[in-house]
C-alpha cells in the first residue's frame, strides 16, 4: 500500500484486512497518529480513547486471522459524538454539567458498533447538549474547520465533521435534531445522513427534542455513511420512536446510476430567500446538471409551503421539548450551562402547550405534503444543506433558529431520510453542498443518488491541507 | 312477535327482518313512537330524524327484499351523538357556536353505517363539544337519567346512554375522551365500549383531545355493541390516529366463556379512594365473585402506578389540546360558550408546551405498564366505571376532572379498549357499573369476558320504568 491510509475507503481498508496487506492496528495506529498532529489545532476530540482502540483493534485483527468476519465495520476505526454514552468512558455532552459523567452502558449505537467490530477513537467535540454553540464558555474549545480554523466545522456534530473531513476516522456518529449532522457535512465537505425517523435507536444518547432526534453518521463517502449506517439500523422496543421493521440492505443500488430517475428541485426554499449566497445557489444548479447529464429528470418542485413554514414547526417542538428536558437544571443551577445553550433553551420556556399541539399539528401536514404529495412524484428531492459556507467560528449567533442559514430543519419535521453531500467549493475555499432527500426507509435511493452524483464530480478526493491546520 | 320491539336484540331483530316477521319499518316506527312518547321527558334528542329514518327503513326493506344483503346492521335503527357530521343534517356540538351548522359530508362512522344499512333516528344531546355539562344554559336541554330524572345520564354521550336505556334504539354512537362513552353508559345500565386508540376512524367527529379521542357505541348488550363496533371500525388513511391492520371479528369468541381466563382486578385504584362509594365497591367484588364461579381466575393486581398519575397524565393532555383546539373562538367569542366549557377549557390556557411534553412522556410510561406488564399477567382487567352511581343533575360541577368520580381516564391515556358494563343497582335504584380493559386490538376478549358475566347475571333485563319518565 503506497497510498495514505486515510485516503483508502472503508470497503478498501477492508480488503487490505482481509487479503494480509492492512491490519487493525496499523490503520488506528495511523488514525491515532493523524489525532496527535492534527487534533491540536481543530479540537474535534473531548476524549480520544487510544488504549481502548489499540484493543479494540487487536481484538478484531486475531478474530479476522481466526476466521471470524463481523463485517464491514470490523476493524474500522470510528469516532462518536459525546453525546453517545459510553459505558467507562466520560460522556460529556460537551457541558460543563456533565463534565464526569461516566455512563454504566454504552448506548445501543456504540453497543452496535463495537458488536460489528469497530475501533472506538474517541468521543467528539459537540455543542453542549447538542444545541448551544459554537461557544467559548464551556470546559472545552469549540471544533474548528479543518478548510478555515478561522470558521466553524458546524454544529452541532461539530467534531464528527471536522475529524472526518481531516482523514482522522473515516466515519463517525452525529445526531441531527434541526441538521446538526447535515450541517457540520455540509460545512467540512464530507457525507452526512440524517436517517428516517425511528430506523437507528436514540437509546442512551442525550436527547434534545424527542420528536425530531435522528442518530447517523458523517462519513467520507456515501458508500462509508452507508456502511456504518447499516451497522447501527434496527429495531430497539425501548426507544418509543423506533420502528419494528426490517432493516433493508443501503447498499443494494449503489451503482446503479440515476438514468431515469426524477428527482425535484425545491427551489422556493431558497429562491428569494434573503440569506442565499449566489455561489450556494449556482452550486446547486450545477448538481442538478450533473444529475441530468447522468439520466436523470431534474424539475423544480411546485407549491411547496413556504420553508419558513417548515422552520417554525420544527423551532416550536424544538424549543419546547428541549425546555421540558433541561428544565430542573436551568432552575436549579443556571449558572453551569454556556451562555448560548441557557438562552436558546430558555426561549423554550414562552411556549404554550397549545401552540406545541398545533405545531405538532402543522408537522403532520407538512409531512403528508412532503410524502404524499412530493415523494409520489419524485424519487429524491434536493435542498440546499445551507444557504451559505461555513460562517466564521466567531460569527454573532443572534435569532437561532429563524435567522440560521441552515435549510435542513424541514426534514427532521417530516422524518424523511436527508443527506448532506459536498457539491464543490466557494471562492473562498470552502465546501458547498446540497441534501438529497428521499422517502421513509428509502435510504437506499438516497445512497444511490448520491454515490452517482459522488463517482461523477469527484469532491471527495479533495482534501483540506494539513499544513494550515499545522502552522495554526 | 309478542315481545315489545326494545327487548329484541339487534341479532335477533335481524332473524325477524331476514324470516319476514319484521320490517325495518314497523321496527322504525316503533322507535320513532317511543321517543315521540319518551324523549320529552329525557332531552336524548337535539334533531329527531323521522323521514330521513323512514327512508332509510324503505330501503333496507327493499334491499332485503331483493337480496341485497348489508349484514348484521341492516334495517337496525341507531343514533349518533351530535358531534358526529351528518350530511345535510345539523350537528350542533351542543353548542350555540355550532347552532346552525349543517355538514357537506358525513362523517366515517356515519357514511360506514349508512353503507352498513343501518337506519338513522337524530342526532342524539351530550355536554357542550363533548366536555361541558350537565348544563342549564345551551340552546338545548340536558339528557336526563331514565331510572330517575333528578340525576345526570352521565356524559358527554348523554343522549346515546340516555335513548339506549330507555329503549328508543338499540345502539347508539358517543366518543370518548376521558370517559364519555362509559360515565354514560355507566350511569345509565347499558354497555358503552371505547375501543382502542385507532381502530375507529374519527374524521368528521368534532375533536376534543386529539390523543385521547375514541369514537365508540352504547347499545343494550355486548352483542349488540360488537355488532355495531363491527360495522364502524376500519383504518382511515386521513385520520393519523388509524392503525393500518385488519379488523377482527369482534363476535368469534362470544358464548366462548372465561373458564381458566386470569383477570385482574385493579382494586388500588379505588381501594382507598375518598370518593369510592361502598356499594359499588361491594358490587365489584360480587362480580369478580360470579366471574370466579364461571372458572375465571380473578385477582388483584399489584404494583399499578396511583391512579390519579393516570387520571393528572390525561387532564393535562386533554385541557392542553381542547384549548387548542377552541383558543381562536374562546378569544373572539368567549360568551358563545356555555359557562361550565369556558371555564373548563380555559384551564388549558395555563399550561405550558414543556408540562404537555411530560406529560406524553408519562403516558407512554403508563401505556407499558398496563401493556408490558399488566396484559402480560391477565387476559383482561377490572377497574370502576365510576365510583358513584350517577350523581344528581344539579350536583355542583367543580373540580374537574380531579374530582370526578370515574376512573375511566386511564385508559384513554393508555388507548386500551375498556368497557363499561352494568353490575347491580344502588339501594337507591340507580345502575352500578365496571369496566372490562383488554390488549390493543383485542376487542374480541373484550366482549367474550362481558357477555359471559352478562349471560349469567341478566341485569340487561331491568328496564327504567316508562312510568316514572312520563310522569315527569
Amino acid at each position: 500500500m503506497t497510498e495514505p491510509l486515510e485516503t483508502l475507503s472503508i470497503a478498501d481498508l477492508g480488503t487490505g484486512l482481509r487479503n494480509g496487506s492492512l491490519t487493525s492496528a496499523k490503520i488506528t495506529e495511523h488514525c491515532l497518529s493523524r489525532i496527535a498532529e492534527l487534533d491540536p489545532a481543530l479540537n474535534a476530540f473531548i476524549t480520544v480513547t487510544g488504549d481502548r482502540a489499540m484493543q479494540d483493534a487487536a481484538k478484531a485483527d486475531r478474530e479476522l486471522a481466526d476466521g471470524t468476519d463481523r463485517g464491514p465495520m470490523h476493524g474500522i476505526p470510528y469516532g462518536l459524538k459525546d453525546i453517545y454514552d459510553t459505558a467507562g468512558i466520560r460522556t460529556t455532552c460537551h457541558s460543563k454539567l456533565r463534565e464526569d459523567v461516566i455512563p454504566a452502558t454504552d448506548s445501543v449505537c456504540a453497543e452496535k458498533l463495537a458488536q460489528a467490530g469497530g475501533v472506538l477513537l474517541g468521543k467528539l467535540s459537540t455543542h453542549e447538549f447538542a444545541f448551544g454553540g459554537p461557544s467559548f464558555d464551556l470546559p472545552f474549545p469549540p471544533a474548528r474547520n479543518p478548510w478555515n480554523r478561522d470558521h466553524g466545522p458546524g454544529g452541532s456534530s461539530s467534531g464528527s465533521g471536522a475529524a472526518v473531513a481531516m482523514g482522522m476516522m473515516r466515519t463517525a456518529m452525529g445526531s441531527d435534531t434541526g441538521g446538526s449532522i447535515r450541517g457540520p457535512a455540509a460545512y467540512c465537505g464530507v457525507i452526512g445522513i440524517k436517517p428516517t425517523y425511528g430506523l437507528v435507536s436514540r437509546r442512551g444518547v442525550f436527547p434534545l427534542s424527542y420528536t425530531m432526534d435522528h442518530c447517523g453518521p458523517l462519513s467520507k463517502t456515501v458508500e462509508d455513511a452507508a456502511i456504518t449506517l447499516q451497522a447501527v439500523a434496527g429495531y430497539d422496543a425501548i426507544d418509543p420512536a423506533c420502528a419494528d421493521m426490517p432493516v433493508p440492505d443501503f447498499r443494494a443500488s449503489l451503482n446503479a446510476g440515476v438514468k431515469g430517475m426524477k428527482i425535484g428541485l425545491l427551489r422556493s426554499f431558497y429562491a428569494d430567500a434573503e440569506g442565499m449566497a449566489p455561489e450556494s445557489s449556482a452550486a446547486i444548479d450545477a448538481a442538478a446538471e450533473t444529475l441530468r447529464s447522468l439520466g436523470a429528470e431534474v424539475e423544480d418542485v411546485q407549491g411547496a409551503s413556504p420553508f419558513t413554514q417548515y422552520n417554525s414547526c420544527g423551532r416550536v417542538i424544538l424549543l419546547a421539548e428541549a425546555y421540558a428536558i433541561h428544565e430542573e437544571d436551568l432552575k436549579t443551577r443556571p449558572l453551569d450551562f454556556g451562555q448560548l445553550t441557557m438562552e436558546r433553551i430558555m426561549l423554550g420556556a414562552y411556549i404554550s402547550a397549545a401552540d406545541l399541539v398545533q405545531a405538532q399539528r402543522l408537522r403532520r401536514e407538512l409531512s403528508q405534503e412532503v410524502n404524499s404529495i412530493f415523494l409520489k412524484q419524485y424519487d429524491v428531492l434536493l435542498a440546499p444543506s445551507s444557504m451559505t459556507p461555513a460562517p466564521r467560528i466567531d460569527a454573532p449567533q443572534k435569532g437561532f433558529p429563524l435567522a440560521w442559514p441552515m435549510q435542513t430543519m424541514p426534514f427532521n419535521v417530516t422524518g424523511n431520510p436527508a443527506m448532506s453531500i459536498p457539491i464543490g467549493f466557494s471562492d473562498s475555499g470552502l465546501p458547498l453542498s446540497m441534501q438529497i432527500v428521499g422517502g421513509y426507509f428509502d435510504e437506499a435511493t438516497v445512497f444511490r443518488v448520491g454515490q452517482a452524483y459522488e463517482a461523477a464530480t469527484q469532491w471527495h478526493l479533495k482534501w483540506p491541507e494539513p499544513a494550515l491546520v499545522e502552522a495554526a
